[in-house]
């Protein structure tokens, strides 16, 4: 196929260019439906990331820096001791590889780690990429193919057929007209903001606000090995010497400027439970806005017009699901569409779903969610 | 006179462009006799600026964001309000003007003030100006009256007669002399870096690290009203919303990065005393070098080397004594030297000091200071 990208902005310096990279389904893991199904989307796309990652370097002669350290979840007190025993018996229940760490033993693997820590738990498979190289490399392997890159191109619409049930093209913001028989829609917190399709072929997608600060350790690599997550947060490191703190989770709109009050809960847990982090450096304070469905789950698939496919909502777990996104599109393009995987990210499941305000993606009203 | 400003950057952009411009010697008066010599300057430089602005701006057609708001000083536990209480009587006893405050009648002036704070003093001839609004003014206003300035043009050495007792010219860095038989040298933490002058006839000056926070109200100003000044920082308002939240006191040498330790005490301590805070966004974390003498007192005037004048080591109080020392800096170029302020701020109180470490101002051994 003849692929042409086209961003509103540079390509890698939206949202996934804030993102951690925790590759982390077994701790991101959470009750419900929906979460069983991103759990499974995870757990798949995790399994595909290492073979993804040797083959995006060899494409692009690049690294991508894909860390196998594991994940170590931590309890600083007695209520969150508890909570982090409920999350243990709810993953062994599903079979996930956890383990379970005295505070001694989490302090023997992450010395960094302060007295004050109750319980761990080990997730020995959940580890981490470096987004911003990944998407410097996708970038690099891309131009190598062939695809068409074309930055500072927002898409202001889709053009459908006359009888609006078929893509035709995309007009951009200014001016141009971009003819095309399929586009894959692929904007994150945007996605709402392109126009042309007709409301019930639409998916109700909302902004959810990230605050993470990136640190860097002047002596060196070395404060900690593993990520660590914590309630209300985690710290990844990267091989060099640098940490990534994250997150906050705030409903604000499109509001993208770091606060006073987010930098200090995250700088405050963060250096609660790894004292060592006062002394490093702040590099970086960035702001994301991840792209959340009313259930949370991704937008992957043919939807309701015909040549359009969706590839959005990914929430806080775009990274982790790249690869397994890019290979449903794939599929999709090819009309290749019995993937079970599939029904579960399908974009009709919050259609006749009355009260989303498309534009914010945000409920309107109180009529709840209904297939 | 014909000027030439050198700059080893953009003209501007050094510790000032960090300070946050406040114009306090009440608050800032400390015990001791260097202390006492910086207050008397501190309080006669106060007395100059309202004129200085208003010249200033009338100079160079821009404003330079004077706010006579005054400061209030406050207290959040016993302990602080019983040293508040010793600060009181101290500035009383040497009559400058303070208001004690109860909590209550602290909140009503700054309602944004927490229910925590226990006593505050009010200093209402504490007032502030925006740093960056006076470079710039200074600037165009030096442009039009002629001076010649050199952005990155930095001073590698000071050139001497044969002797050793006369100023020549500079030579730059790279390459390039500049010919002058009077030079004013104003490199602040910088200082030390400058070469060609006998051991003797050199000032131990050293960096001392400030980080700074830049926040903004996105609803504007009103959150406070007055310079609020408390144990280890101070929030300073600009008109407009926006918000100096500092600084950090750290002698780390030429360390420019802000440190997640550092940034998190200035934001605990801030909103834990304006709660509002946390709702505040930060726009820039800032690092600024001081530079420290031994005796933390500016070096002002002439020192061994004729046609040589001093005019850097001012510590905190580089922009509340930006216009005393410009008119001393002329008075010395004019050759008039008996203004009994020169004595407080001469050059060669620390001669024949030994220990120094010149180049990073610090004291290498443990031999005391003595005149």
């Amino acid at each position: 196929m003849s692929v042409a990208v086209l961003d509103r902005d540079v390509t890698g310096r939206g949202t996934s260019y804030v993102a951690a990279g925790m590759l982390a389904p077994v701790s991101e893991a959470g009750f419900g439906e929906a979460a069983r199904h991103v759990l499974e989307l995870g757990l798949r796309s995790a399994g595909i990331w290492p073979a993804f990652a040797s083959d995006l370097e060899a494409a692009s002669g690049m690294e991508v820096g894909l860390r196998r350290t594991g994940t170590l979840v931590v309890a600083r007190d007695d209520d969150e001791a508890r909570e982090l025993e409920r999350q243990l018996a709810f993953r062994q229940s599903l079979e996930l590889r956890t383990e379970r760490l005295r505070a001694s033993a989490a302090r023997e693997r992450e010395p960094g780690l302060a007295p004050t820590v109750r319980l761990a738990i080990e997730a020995p498979d959940d580890h981490s990429v470096d987004p911003r190289q990944v998407l410097q490399a996708l970038r690099r392997a891309c131009e190598i193919a062939g695809v068409d890159i074309r930055e500072r191109a927002a898409v202001e619409s889709i053009e459908l057929d006359g009888a609006g049930g078929q893509v035709r093209g995309l007009h951009l913001h200014g001016s141009g007209r971009v003819s095309a028989g399929r586009v894959v829609l692929a904007a994150g917190a945007w996605t709402g903001q392109i126009a042309g399709l007709p409301r019930d072929a639409q998916v109700p997608v909302r902004p959810v606000k990230g605050q993470i600060l990136r640190l860097r350790d002047p002596a060196g690599a070395g404060l900690l090995g593993r990520v660590v997550r914590f309630e209300g947060g985690y710290l990844v490191p990267r091989a060099d010497g640098r940490y990534v703190l994250g997150a906050t989770v705030e409903e604000k709109g499109f509001e993208l400027s770091p606060t006073a009050g987010g930098t200090y809960e995250l700088l405050r847990d963060a250096s609660e439970l790894v004292p060592g982090v006062s002394e490093l450096q702040i590099e970086e304070l960035c702001v994301g806005l991840r792209p959340g469905t009313p259930d949370n789950a991704p937008v992957i698939g043919p939807g309701a017009v015909e040549g359009l496919t969706w590839a959005t909502g990914h929430h806080r777990n775009g990274i982790l699901l790249a690869p397994l996104t890019a290979g449903l599109v794939v599929e999709t393009l090819l009309g290749k569409t019995e993937d079970p995987l599939l029904c579960a990210c399908d974009p009709g499941r919050f259609m006749g779903v009355s009260g989303w305000d498309l534009q914010s993606g945000e409920l309107q009203s109180s009529i709840g969610a209904q297939r």
